[in-house]
């Protein structure tokens, strides 16, 4: 059985981890017969944001522990993620991506990503072994690798950003995958673009189908 | 296009709405072709879980707030619910549906249940309108409703308790659901039984379809 580590960013759109594209990843994973293994950096969240009207909140929350409310309780920190251990990587999107496992939310291109999110990506590329991100998760992959070929969609900005850190954009539409074959790269827009939620599920299948391809 | 309301209770399993099944029925609804929207009580959470080691947290969250995560901020006080505007109600499984829904967690079948949600279920019971609930939510459908059949799986002890308040208990296993044709409720385990991911998600698939053939 094919095994997948999902890395999350806590538990929210707006400073976490996008939960459709989370939950839909792994349902996708579990039911094309492959299994996951979830992963969080123990850190503290940049921000709370209240969800029901986008403002900060006046709390701390940390990214392992909301990020095990998705994973019920299965999570391990990402410190202790171990590329040896899986065949594949994927990275769902919300703001957390942009926030937590990267500063790509504040400093666009000259972004720093999170040391661990850094290892991860390297050791499953120098292994050979197929990355995946969703939604604003590509930038991840261009800051680390540079030279790569990724989409986030439609965004001008966004895709300017790219191109800056020295990645080639490509566009797609719902449910559409980008691939770059040379560095086994799988991204999808998902919520970069003004989606719903059957499309969403659209995109982790044609995701999650598009890797075990080259497994 | 026939429209659920789905009423969530928090945001993870252990003190809100379990996140797969919140979320795979909502991407069912979608996928079917009906639309929903999302409701949840403006209350102040009973607890606050660490979801990595199962500890209370002296922390307070509001189970609208939270609830919004999963709604992406698509969300309404469940006192705006009005069953004239919606075809079907469906109610995810997780703690928070026997913690903050009602006292179920603490009272067994002696438990209280929120007042706008037994409002919610008794509006749409009394106009005929079909009601579906996962997991440990069909205690609620009992506790309003009392000589109703419904399921949450196989579990002895939760079934003794809806016999207690009146209602007739079906074994189900896997994506089975129970349906008390008369009464117009739909019933499924989810992770009432030892389930993973695919499997809740079969349960979603079939609760949703259930649902709508009767509409």
């Amino acid at each position: 059985m094919k095994k997948f580590a999902v890395v999350l960013s806590g538990n929210g759109v707006f400073d976490g981890s996008e939960i459709h594209e989370a939950v839909l990843s792994m349902y996708e994973i579990s039911k094309q017969g492959a299994s996951y293994a979830v992963f969080a950096p123990d850190m503290k969240q940049v921000h709370v944001v209240n969800h029901r009207n986008g403002e900060e909140m006046d709390e701390q929350r940390n990214v392992l522990t909301e990020a095990a409310r998705i994973a019920r309780g299965k999570i391990e920190p990402l410190s202790n993620f171990d590329p040896v251990a899986f065949d594949a990587l994927l990275f769902p999107g919300g703001f957390g991506a942009a926030k937590n496992l990267s500063s790509f939310a504040f400093d666009g291109p000259d972004c720093k990503v999170h040391p661990e999110v850094e290892k991860a990506i390297k050791g499953m590329h120098d292994a050979g072994k197929p990355i995946a991100a969703l939604c604003i998760a590509p930038v991840l992959l261009a800051k680390v690798l540079g030279d790569v070929k990724v989409s986030i969609g439609q965004d001008e900005e966004t895709a300017g950003a790219l191109a800056k850190m020295g990645a080639t954009h490509a566009k797609t539409n719902h449910g559409e995958v980008a691939i770059d074959e040379e560095n086994k790269l799988f991204t999808t827009p998902c919520y970069m673009l003004d989606a719903d939620i059957a499309q969403i599920g659209v995109g982790a299948e044609n995701i999650v189908r598009a890797v075990l391809r080259v497994l």
